[in-house]
């Protein structure tokens, strides 16, 4: 076999058979072929695509190019939720805990990553003491023990992927479906998910930034997993103004307390209750998606989801006591309010410029060496549809840094207040399975 | 400028500016672009095409990428004839002395080059003594003085082409009308023409196939040289057959001065003489098409034009009398007749592998290091539309090698034989001026 017909083959419209898409992962893995034909490749798979099969098979061959993570002695059906990125996207710290304590098993593998706040990792170590720095061993005994752990990513997995992601970004190939897709869809596989639920934005601060687009990926998404004998769904949530209020690492640790209380943003319980029913009901907890999310609902209102996340908090080093007093969550010196100009209605929020005025506080990595300020960030008082009086706050401005005009231009810019009211953002677009 | 931007916006089929090309021409040449990046634009090219600008655009980028071969001191208009090549091809061997004895200035440089037999300095090669290590003034003087001369290539023409064309030989880039047609103008420009006459094959034995994707290469390369200044036009002519009846390098060389003595095939007669009437044309040395015409006809005729070919010989150290006596040409130990199996008309002579059959005698080189063996070939007997009977040779195989099996197999797999007579093989397609 040689690159250059199989670059050929898909450059002419012609589907790859599985060891053709074998034969280019394994060896654009190794080394024996090189970056200059697997980017002529990608680039024809931008414009030519790739059927239903060739993507359950670039996936899983993405998944066999490095280590897989074997959760098998955790009991149950180990449901994996993945987003695909917003603002202020504090889901995964209300999910845990919520669907844990029902039952479900969570076995996290976490990052820290790249953006406008940490990643899962960095959030969860606002809480003193807590760590992820545990062995498998202990992570696997503690899935069954609590139903929840979380471990840092070690191991070699999916190299492919990594290697064919980087060469992606400077070849201007990211944007395309069937790579998008088999990208996300190895990673979760190879760490060991038997079922997958993906929170697929949409909007100005998602990755899709239309419907039509989130829906493409969403469903190549699915197919995949369902292709590949992982029983997976997706809904397609608004990423067009942040999730919730909060944004930041330790803001969001108490947001997601606040929602684990009953006492959350109404977007963030919905939608964490939508993605919730549907891992319950992927790990077999409950019959129908309506038994689920009554589970979920009892769980937050006799306190047995925040009980499991005291003791998730605690198995791993950190001091529960936070769930009680958040203020024991590092503390910004300082906070600004952002007031309104005007009398009128917000109309738009643009969630990714929002984000990164978050990131300008130091909430966020811009690069790899970035060093993140856990207690800083935003917290949105108004969203779009709210009434706002000239004076009032819109946004709090939590900061390590006397001096935020820069912060505060950048929210003014990006936050609309128009004399009639807008209508609020719809928060779930549509729930695919198939 | 970031290369990854000028990928996504070919990618996006926006039209690049010259600066943008010039930026990836350069960079690429100085390696400051990877490959990897060069060849996912090239995919984008492939795929997105290019504007007539862009194509002007590149193929001046090319040509000043490198050397550029001055040759302002040879009087009047230098006229180059380029031939996107095909099995058998003698016409650079007639046009060069036919239309410098009517006062086209020739200055060739010329390589050797892969193929079914050498290029045109090896087959030049078979005259004992010939060679073509002159020094640019040398070369120069022997143009003003003789009106032709051929010299070896050298400098550093295109780099930046031939860079390319090794990255898209092995990603599958290569069949693209915009590249390949700046490819070849780069290097003909490059080479110091003033104006230039291609002779666009199509058909088996061609690059091109189809008379319609030939008619859009030679419409890309027209333009190109139209558009940069240089006064272009294309002959598109049959190579479903190999043209005239020899195929191997001291062969064409007798071939060559057949025709030169108006006693050579018929179409390679009249190709020449077309190609030849435009070349004339274009160097201003005819007011029409017709009178060029003539004017060739008459050097023919009048024994002028090989007149010139033993003159151009002689000037660069060969045997002249080669000319008068062909049988000084080297000769193959052995000749072979390929008897005809049955009666019939020739239907079909499938150019490629005839050529093929050529290299197999060891008339042309497969690799960078294979030997020629200048004496060795084939000359077709009978070609498309012929009558042959049984038992009558229709290809005589000459020979330094015994046993001529395979040779034989391999020609009569790829000459028909049908009881119908087949219609002749029409030679010129169409000529395009713009």
């Amino acid at each position: 076999m040689r690159m250059v017909d199989l670059i050929e083959k898909k450059r002419d419209g012609k589907e790859l058979l599985k060891e053709e898409i074998e034969f280019i992962v394994q060896g654009y893995t190794k080394g024996d072929i090189p970056d200059y034909q697997m980017s002529a490749w990608t680039m024809a798979v931008f414009f030519q695509g790739m059927s239903e099969e060739e993507r359950a098979n670039l996936t899983m061959a993405m998944v066999e190019s490095g280590d897989q993570i074997d959760l098998s002695k955790i009991e149950g059906v180990k449901v994996d939720k993945h987003s695909t990125g917003g603002v202020g996207d504090t889901t995964t710290l209300v999910l845990g805990p919520l669907v844990a304590s029902v039952g479900v098993p969570v076995a996290k593998m976490s990052g820290r990553g790249l953006g406008h706040t940490g990643g899962t990792i960095d959030k969860l170590e606002s809480v003193e003491g807590f760590h992820v720095e545990i062995d498998n061993n202990e992570f696997i005994d503690l899935v069954n023990k609590n139903k929840i752990a979380v471990i840092g990513q070690s191991g070699n997995l999916t190299p492919a992927d990594k290697k064919l992601y980087a060469l992606r970004d400077v070849t201007a190939t990211v944007n395309s479906i069937p790579l998008i897709a088999s990208s996300i869809m190895s990673k979760k596989i190879a760490a060991g998910a038997d079922a997958i639920v993906l929170d697929v934005k949409t909007g100005s601060g998602a990755f899709m930034k239309t419907l039509e687009d989130s829906r493409e990926l969403a469903k190549a998404m699915v197919r995949i997993g369902n292709n590949v004998g992982r029983k997976t769904m997706a809904v397609i949530s608004d990423m067009s103004q942040p999730l919730g209020f909060a944004i930041g690492n330790a803001l969001e640790v108490k947001e997601a307390i606040d929602t684990l209380k009953g006492e959350g943003p109404e977007d963030l319980t919905e939608l964490c209750l939508t993605l919730g029913s549907h891992m319950v009901y992927l790990a077999n907890k409950a019959n129908t998606l309506e038994e689920a999310r009554k589970f979920l609902e009892e769980a937050i209102e006799n306190g047995r989801a925040l009980d499991t996340m005291k003791t998730f908090l605690e198995s791993q080093g950190g001091d529960p006591s936070v769930v009680d007093d958040p203020s024991k969550l590092p503390q910004a010196k300082y906070t600004y309010e952002l007031e309104a100009r005007e009398d009128g209605f917000i109309s738009d929020m643009v969630a990714d410029e929002i984000g990164t005025a978050a990131m300008l506080l130091g909430a966020g990595r811009a690069t790899k060496d970035s060093q993140i300020d856990l207690a800083v960030g935003l917290v949105l008082n108004k969203k779009i549809g709210d009434e706002v009086k000239r004076g009032e706050s819109i946004v709090t401005i939590y900061s390590n840094f006397e001096q935020v005009e820069e912060v505060k231009d950048k929210l003014y810019k990006n936050i609309k207040i128009t004399p009639e009211r807008a209508e609020a953002q719809r928060l779930i677009y549509e729930e695919i399975t198939e």
